[in-house]
């Protein structure tokens, strides 16, 4: 069998809330005990994404003003409009940023750059139980 | 043999026309009769992209509106100049959200939201017949 | 073993500049001698991107001028206040794009598309040597 299979799960603010989940993909990935491979950590939600950045609280403050400035909260959705919903850009912010990262695993260890972060960003305007899943493929 | 390979054909509208294809992704993954792994989905043109998302008559709304602001079709671009062409914002929207996404397979299911789908976004300025390849590796 | 792992470097200019590493991923993708799989491609740095766009002239230099309009380098950035740094904007247009695409291989060989390469983009304010992962998995 070459997958290993693990679920990481975190309690977030939503709101652009981002959490840092490298060590527990780190945990993963070593747990699997391979040597050379692929990780792929998914988000199973459609207000939540996956992406990798230098975790470093100005950079987390900027990400959230970036976002809310490109798709902002307060504008005209038809989703909020016809479904009655508050979170249509919640939706937009996620579905451009993405529910899934792929990151290659080398020598038993999960390569990242040293100011490279795995994060979970939780675009929902309220706050959230999310459940990421990790495969490690070897 | 650890890797199953299909292919799903759309005919699409162009011009943001977004078309859900999670239930050919789901029977790819059915077929291919594994327990855990993951399974890529990859469109191989440079006007389409691949992301997920829910697939409801407003947020399709928004995200086309979305891409249509971030990236205006009547806009002055150099590819349009330099190439003769028509669909350089068609190009800059694909290469934002992306061809490929890669998910969690989970005994024997694709792991995805109950909101959350798979879509094609075909943004060139025409109507288009699109391959999106499927791989699932287990 | 069904993993075959290989690196890219490439040196860069920085500041958006894009770089064509199809062909480098190709011979990857043929030397690993696979039939049926995956590939993916994923750069260790907060500050690069990878994608997959049509490489031509002008189409590159939209891309760089559509980066930069979404996100200024010359806006006011909590990361370089409070870091004392100035590639703020780096970091946020990469998170952005993402540092990882995977595509499919089929038959033995990378399927993209006619006009479609896979780039790195290298957003950081200044030259930078960067070295990309890349991971066939069959």
């Amino acid at each position: 069998m070459a997958v290993h299979s693990a679920q990481i799960r975190v309690s977030t603010e939503g709101n652009g809330d981002i959490i840092d989940i490298t060590k527990g993909v780190q945990e993963v990935v070593e747990t699997a005990g391979i040597r050379d491979g692929i990780v792929n950590v998914f988000v199973a939600h459609s207000t939540a994404a996956v992406t990798l950045m230098e975790y470093e609280q100005g950079g987390v403050r900027d990400m959230q003003e970036l976002m809310r400035r490109l798709v902002p909260p307060g504008a005209d959705y038809n989703h909020n409009r016809m479904a009655g919903d508050t979170n249509a850009h919640s939706h937009l912010q996620a579905a451009i940023v993405g529910p899934s990262e792929t990151a290659a695993v080398k020598d038993g260890h999960l390569v990242t750059g040293t100011w490279q972060q795995i994060v979970l960003v939780d675009f929902d305007d309220h706050p959230r139980d999310r459940t990421i899943m990790v495969q490690v493929v070897s």
